[in-house]
C-alpha cells in the first residue's frame, strides 16, 4: 500500500495507524513514509535506520525541524483503528492515534503540501522513542549526523491537546541507602534498624517545599518525591539496609549540577547515587522565531512538566516546543484516540507559521 | 554402621554428625537411632515418619519429655565433622554440632544408660524442625498422637550454652499497607505519595517504648520492629501504595489476642493483616518439677528471646525449657561447633535430675 499524502487528515491518520509499528517494528511504516516523501521533488529524503529525514532547500534564512516518532507502545487489542462519533466530534481511535501518529499525519500532509514555505523545513520521522534512551532514533541521529538536525527552532509533535507546551522539566533520580546492622529480630537491641532510620529521609521529603519557577513566562512546578523503597531481608532479621529512590523534577532554569547541589543540600549528611539524569529544556519563547510560532498558532503556551525529546534539541542548542493533536493524558492508554478537529487545528497552525512572510 | 551408645559423647556426636540429615533427608539417621534404641529392653520404641520416640515404663509418678530434632540446615562444606583443640578446650566442628546434634548425643547416651530413672522419660527425636511449621515433626506428632507427648515437664535440648533458657517469647508479624494514589511523578500534586505517608508509621515505631516484662522471675525484653518494606511501581510514578511488615516479639505473659490488641493500639487508624502468629511459652519455673530441674542442673535460668518448639509443649499444657550444649548464636553459621565440656555438663545435669530420689 502506498500512502496518499493528498488525502484528508483522518484518512491519512487511519492509514498510518493501521500499519502496526510497536518500537522495534517500525521498518514497514518507515519504508512507506520514505517512499511517499520521495515522490516529491521539493524534498531531499534521507534514511538512517528506521529514521526518515526530508529536507527542503528553499534557500530561506531560517530552518526549522518538525519532528515526530513513528513507534508506539505495544498494542492492546486496539488495532485496527476505528472512527467514533461523539458529542465532541469525530475521534480516531486506536493504538498510536494519540501518541503520536496524529502529529505524524499532520507532518506528512504538510511535508507534501508546502512546496514553497517561508522557512526551510527538516521533516523528521524517527524510531524507538517509546523504549530505552540508548535505542532512541533521535539520539542516534544527533550522535551520527548532527548536521541533519541543524536548525533555528524545533517543533516536536507530541500530543499537547493542540496547544503549545514549552520546554520541559529536567528529571533526576537518586538512591539513598540508609545503613543499619543486622540482628535477630528477637534481640533487636543488638542491631540497628535501617527501616526505622528511613524516617529522617521521609521527614525531609515531607518538609520540602517545591518551587514554582518562572522561565520565559512559563511557570514550572517542581517536585521531589520518593518513587521506590525497599528494605529488609527476612521476617526475623533487623534490616541491615534500606534503599529509597527519589525523583527530582526540576525547572529548566537549573542545570544538572544545580539539581545535584539542591539534592545534596536537602539530604545533607547522606551519600547518594545518581541513577538517572535528564537535563531540562528551556522553552526558547524569548526568541523571535518562537514568538512568530506562538502568534501563528494562536495558543497560550503552557509549561511541559514531563520530560520529552525537546530536551535533545535543547542540548544541541536548538529551542524546541511540543505541539500536537490529542490529549497527552491518553498516551499509552488502551483507549487512546485523536480528535479529528485537533488534526486540522495543528495543520492550520503550522501552515500559517510556515507561510507567513518574514521581514527581510 | 550401628551407633554405639556406650561410647563417649564426643565420639557419639561425631558419629551422628557425619550422617548428613538436612531437613527432608532424616531417614538414615532416624533409622540408626531407632535401631540403636531398640536394642534396649527398658525402652518402648515407636516411629512416626522420621520421628523416633522411646518411652520408659518404670511406673514413676512423673513423666518428662526430653526432645531434640535430627535435622540440620543445609551443609556448607562443613561435613564430615572434625575435632579442634583450642585454648578453651576441645571443639567438635561441623554442620549440626551446635544445632542440635550435641543435644541429641546427650539424649542418646542417657536414653541407653538410664535403665532405672526416678522419673519416666519420653525420649523424642524428630524431623523437619529447620523448615516450615507445616512440616515440623513435633507438630505432626502433637496432631496425630498427642498421647505420646503427655508429660509433666519437657526439656528441649536446643543449644543454650548449657544453661537453662525458660519459655520463649511470642512472635507476631503484621503488614500495614499505606495507601496512596498513582500519578506521573512530573505532576506529583495529582497523586498521593504512599512512601511519604509511611513516615507516620515509622514515627510510631521510633516512639515505641518496648516493655521489660518479668514472668516467673525471668525478665523478657520485648521488641517492635519493621522487618521489610516495599513500595512504588516505577521511577516516574507517584507510589500508589507501600507495604511495611512489622515484627512484634512479646513476652509470654501475653496471649496472641493481647499482642494483636497492643498492635491495634500502636497503629490506631491503620488496618493491618496478621501474617504470622506464634504464641509464646511461659517458662513454667513456678512448678516443683521445674525447680528440681533447676536445682539439679545448677544453672541460673535466663529468658529465651527467640521462638522455639518449647511453645508447642506449652500449647499442650506442658511446661518446657530449653537446655543444651553449644552457643546458640553459632546456630546455622558455617563454623558451628559444640564444646566437648558442655556435652558432659548437660549429660551430668540431666543425669542428676533424673536420678535424684523424689519425695513420696
Amino acid at each position: 500500500m502506498r500512502l496518499d499524502l493528498t488525502t484528508d487528515l483522518v484518512t491519512l491518520l487511519q492509514a498510518i495507524t493501521d500499519v502496526e509499528s510497536v518500537s522495534g517494528n517500525e521498518r514497514q511504516l518507515a519504508d512507506m513514509v520514505e517512499e511517499a516523501l520521495s515522490a516529491h521533488d521539493h524534498l531531499e529524503v534521507r534514511r538512517d535506520g528506521d529514521c526518515v529525514i526530508a529536507l527542503t532547500h528553499f534557500g530561506r534564512q531560517q530552518r526549522v525541524v518538525i519532528a515526530g516518532h513513528l513507534d508506539t507502545v505495544p498494542i492492546a487489542n486496539n488495532l485496527p483503528s476505528s472512527l467514533e462519533e461523539t458529542p465532541e466530534g469525530l475521534h480516531v481511535v486506536g493504538r498510536g492515534t494519540c501518541d503520536m501518529k496524529g502529529g505524524v499525519a499532520v507532518q506528512l500532509k504538510l511535508a507534501a503540501e508546502l512546496t514553497d514555505a517561508t522557512r526551510d523545513i527538516t521533516w523528521l520521522f524517527y524510531d524507538h522513542e517509546e523504549v530505552g534512551a540508548e535505542l532512541n532514533g533521535l539520539k542516534r541521529l544527533a550522535d551520527n549526523s548532527p548536521e541533519l538536525l541543524e536548525a533555528d527552532f524545533a517543533v516536536l509533535m507530541e500530543p499537547t491537546d493542540a496547544t503549545i507546551e514549552g520546554g520541559c522539566q529536567g528529571t533526576c533520580r537518586i538512591r539513598i541507602t540508609v545503613p543499619g546492622r543486622a540482628a535477630h529480630s528477637a534481640r533487636s537491641w543488638l542491631g540497628v534498624n535501617a527501616i526505622h532510620g528511613l524516617s529522617d529521609v521521609l521527614d525531609r521529603l515531607n518538609a520540602y517545599e517545591a518551587r514554582d519557577v518562572d522561565v520565559e513566562g512559563l511557570t514550572y512546578r517542581e517536585g521531589l518525591n520518593a518513587v521506590l523503597v525497599s528494605g529488609g531481608v527476612a521476617g526475623n532479621v533487623i534490616p541491615p539496609s534500606c534503599d529509597i529512590d527519589i525523583n527530582y523534577r526540576f525547572a529548566p532554569d537549573k542545570e544538572p549540577q544545580d539539581a545535584i547541589a539542591e539534592l545534596a543540600r536537602v539530604f545533607d549528611g547522606y551519600g547518594f547515587e545518581v541513577t538517572d539524569m535528564s537535563p531540562g529544556a528551556r522553552p526558547g519563547l524569548d526568541q523571535e522565531i518562537a514568538q512568530d510560532f506562538v502568534a501563528s498558532v494562536g495558543a497560550t503556551p503552557r509549561p511541559k512538566y514531563g520530560w520529552t525529546d525537546v530536551a535533545r534539541f535543547s542540548a544541541l542548542g536548538i529551542p524546541a516546543v511540543n505541539y500536537g493533536p490529542a490529549d497527552p493524558s491518553l498516551a499509552h492508554t488502551d483507549n487512546e484516540y485523536c480528535p479529528a478537529d485537533q488534526l486540522d487545528t495543528c495543520a492550520d497552525g503550522l501552515r500559517r507559521w510556515l507561510t507567513i512572510e518574514q521581514e527581510a
